[in-house]
């Protein structure tokens, strides 16, 4: 409660009565909730284990089909601070989505940015605008607000993967739209490399025929192999003596819209890091929420108060301004994805770097 | 209830047990709410009525002091859709807020954005960063994000008018900080214009002390002398044949930053519309949400299925994408204060004119 | 010549003989020339006087009629050092136009951006794209590339202004396109304000009708009265201790496209400025070339190695890098243009304040 | 001459003797010139034979040493409509530079932007800003403005090279600056990949270590092995029926600026293109003016009333507005850089495609 409130009275009751009855509410016996002196998110830290998040996939494969209606077998990961919603953060959505040998997923689309990443396995052909994309593990891979997209198993063995989006936010802000498309994939070739790629996934390179900005980013994969050859770049570039790293032991790259050299989505910032053996990260706190999973190696991360050893496939989430370290046991690969262009198209992003001093 | 759902069977009736008990949610259970056709929040149209809000607050005048730790005698619009919290919309906050003669509002600065509109009186000065600006009839007055701001009534009379911030928006996305300043307000000096007005407001001019681009406008106070003029010439220029006018009947400014012609702070947008007695606007719906007030004249309002007369001093709200007609009995001069700007600084703005076809 | 050439010989002259030959220049025998130290420009500084150009063009008045061919009875500063090109810098044309009673410069359009700056007068509307915009003493005006205009005089006196365009750049370039309108201009209407202003020239507001950025500032004039205020305001400023002036003693204020916080053309910076009697600027270079005109009063300026007293009407020209001081006798305001926008927005504008250390 | 000149008397003759005197010129005497109705500049369609320039270069690798003073080995191309002056084009430099096993070209740097594009041969390194940089057959290098650079060749062989810079453009504005650095390379290094490209050359990846825009593209080298592959890239999803060509038969790729989306440098563009042996480019006519080389290849080229047979290593130039159109013999791969960017920046860009109709 704030400090400082009137002396309780008759009048003073019935004041606030008459506030109740004509939809009024003083600010200042709310002011503290409201405006507390730095961020203090209902969304609490936690960290999901894929270890039992698998298991609970494969079993609704067997109980769930997919198809019209539900659109997708999609499992989403539920804050306990923010009272059962299917919300990882105030502002994100994360899920492990889940397909079996021969399955499609429906097309649709939806004002909603949405990607995948994909921590082990392959198999699946995400078809984004007509352009069949091939999941395989490490990729990140993109399916920006408004874009046709459906899903199809084409190998013999299930896959799954992890969907992020930026559903509560949009749904929070009353920004949703959505149509149907076909039920099965518009295309089921399955070739190695998407058309998006073709065009665009060349260092510095852009085609002639689209030298526009773009809202989203135009490159519908982001290979691991890219991934995995810039991380290994910035550490031997640390051995060397040279710049390049974030911190000492620190690899990190960001997925780029190679249009304008921002986030890859207007609402979603994906990161890739790498920590060698032994490492540790200095604290960090940023506005805004961010989901994390391991992809490879273990190590132990602090959020806030909670303290978790992870490992392969764990997911956690980090509440806006707490304090985050990660430190490595074995060599550390982690996914990122976070709300950060929010804050900072609206100029209310800060962070802070080494800790309260 | 989405369509399509698995039939149930005890297994199912598991694995949902196991869902709720590892905090994961389905996607196929929640897509229908979640992912909408079209947006469909929770806020409701209503309207306030003048008449009923000024002596409520004239009565917390009487019951409650204004001072350190409740900081601002303000009294909230709480939308009948959104459970009882202090919300106009999801996004904006609107309250009336009341200083009798002598009172001081004391200084402190928070990361939300702010500003005052002056629906009628006079005599108080909110000094803005040590800058004192007067506000009057007609006025709209900044307070953008992180400035230290109090407020104090230097005349006979009380003072009452609508304070408009992002608090929702802040306080559901995390990025709230808070700092407190001192307990009077910085400067009592009472001059005409403030300083900030004397550098900014002359048209298309701008001192050359200051030519970067800001992100909130440095311009403190809009004049209602200015808006006024704007309006009346766009209405004469339509007499005369000429464009200017947003369609028949009806002109309208926005109020800008003048560093960049954008918006006068990152997060709410604000204009002022005039309706010639008899006019009626094309029905609109747009992505975010509205508070508007009436400030002279009366007429006729529809949002969504809601309809209202509205008077002088009358706030109504319009959640995302509902349709809005406005109809003037006599000519009809109303202000509007969004939260669009958020929506087309991530590239989620939509707007549909002349209705559903 | 630059140092440390080969030495002569037949097989060397027989070499430069080759390159000749071939159409081809070595660098080591330019490099000194063509990549200085620092910017060595051809164009010298130099002062027009007011007394000897109004003379001129009032006998170009008398022998040399105005109309379709030669367009315009404009007469051009040609800079010393450019080779008698009509040229006042590198980049910018300066000429003086003069119009006589009931006379009509015809229409045309040109990819040049072209403004007027009345030094003394009035009596003719200048019309742009069909808009009249009268001329009076101390008006800024604009003509950007591309929009029609012609201008008549409607009075009983001549009329003298200063015509400022981005011609020598335009034409160095090779980005002239022209077209010719009507021979007389397409409204003889003489409002006191033009359309553009009543819808564009309100401090902070912008017509609802128009929210996009434009290229070129919509505001057609920038009037003496807001501009003498905006410069008065900044001077009463620094007396009672606040912030606002350049340095101590002089006020001055940027003219700019309010929908884009930035300068008036994409070619031309514009500014005025005001020094109270007895008051110096602190040297000053910058990439990029200038043209000043005094307005009003009287002082000495250096530019250079130059110095010159100049009064009311009187021009010079300012070379890239070329340091400037400013030093007024009485109350000095002078009008300023110059390219600075091309070397900002190609990221090769320099500034050092203070002199070389 | 242009049309409507008044007649010929003495006292107009005394007026043109005091404009004369008073450094002034008319603008109704030169408004033909000043203000063409389309671009018609002074330089001219030329084109300089690679079996021509490679002998005199190597002739100048025989007599002409390298080093301090004369800084470079570089011979430039002198248009034939520009007077002598060392400049492909009124705003480009185009020169062969020449290094002989075991020279080294002395560091310096300069605000003009610069790279260099390598039409055969290898065994350079170009060492910026500490960062050396190998030079291969095919490879597209940058050397940014006020970035330090000398070059040295380690290899048994000469090497010869192509230099782009804007050096009349910075001439003609006056924003040359210069210094220089030390006389012998700053790193003998010999890797086959420079820093910047480990950290920067992953498609759509950037180091979390280097967010900001940067004026200039941090890649220091475009690698041939990239540029063919996305080429080649083109003309298959052509052959497979999708998007991707510039029109039938033409693939191309422009070089950018990894962190903006643009340019790779603030004044200079950069392109590769290639034709399938028998396809020809629609007409086309672009504002500002290109340097063009063939990298492999033959075929014919037009250049306004010019015509060429071209082959490998020829360069040709193209003057602002003059219609270009293509016809390959074989294959044809052609580097090509322009001015464009300083149209596009600012909004003086035309583009006419099809020819005059």
């Amino acid at each position: 409660m704030t400090a400082n409130q009137p002396d309780p009275s008759p009048e003073l009751d019935e004041l606030y009565r008459g506030f109740a009855e004509e939809l009024l509410v003083p600010l200042w016996t709310e002011i503290g909730d409201l405006m507390p002196m730095s961020p203090s998110p209902a969304m609490r830290p936690h960290a999901w284990r894929w270890k039992t998040l698998l298991p609970l996939a494969e079993k609704a494969g067997e109980l769930v089909p997919v198809g019209r209606g539900g659109e997708r077998r999609a499992i989403a990961l539920a804050n306990p601070g923010l009272g059962g919603a299917p919300y990882a953060t105030p502002t994100l959505w994360a899920a492990i989505q889940y397909l079996r040998p021969g399955e499609n997923a429906p097309e649709h689309r939806h004002t909603q940015n949405a990607f995948r990443f994909v921590v082990e396995g392959e198999g699946v052909w995400t078809v984004v605008n007509g352009d069949p994309v091939a999941m395989r593990r490490g990729d990140f891979l993109l399916t920006p607000g408004w874009h046709f997209h459906g899903h199809h198993n084409t190998s013999s063995e299930p896959m799954a993967w992890i969907d992020g989006l930026d559903i509560p936010f949009v749904h929070y802000t009353g920004s949703a739209f959505f149509e149907f498309g076909p039920e099965q994939v518009s295309s089921t070739e399955t070739p190695e490399r998407s058309r998006a790629e073709r065009l665009w996934a060349h260092p510095g390179l852009r085609p002639l025929s689209q030298t526009a900005p773009a809202m989203n980013s135009p490159i519908a994969a982001y290979r691991w192999e890219h991934t995995d050859a810039a991380l290994t770049d910035q550490l031997a570039l640390e051995d060397e003596g040279h710049p390049g790293v974030v911190e000492p032991g620190h690899a990190a790259v960001r997925f780029t819209n190679p249009t304008t050299g921002g986030d890859v989505m207007p609402t979603i910032r994906a990161e890739f890091h790498r920590l060698r053996a032994g490492a540790e990260t200095a604290p960090r706190q940023e506005v805004g929420s961010a989901v994390w999973q391991v992809f490879q190696g273990s190590g132990t991360v602090r959020v806030g108060e909670a303290e978790w050893t992870v490992d392969h496939g764990d997911l956690f989430v980090v509440p806006s301004w707490a304090e985050v370290t990660l430190a490595a046991a074995t060599q550390l690969d982690l996914f990122r994805f976070s709300d950060t262009p929010i804050f900072e198209r609206l100029h209310a992003d800060r962070v802070r770097v080494g800790g309260q001093r």
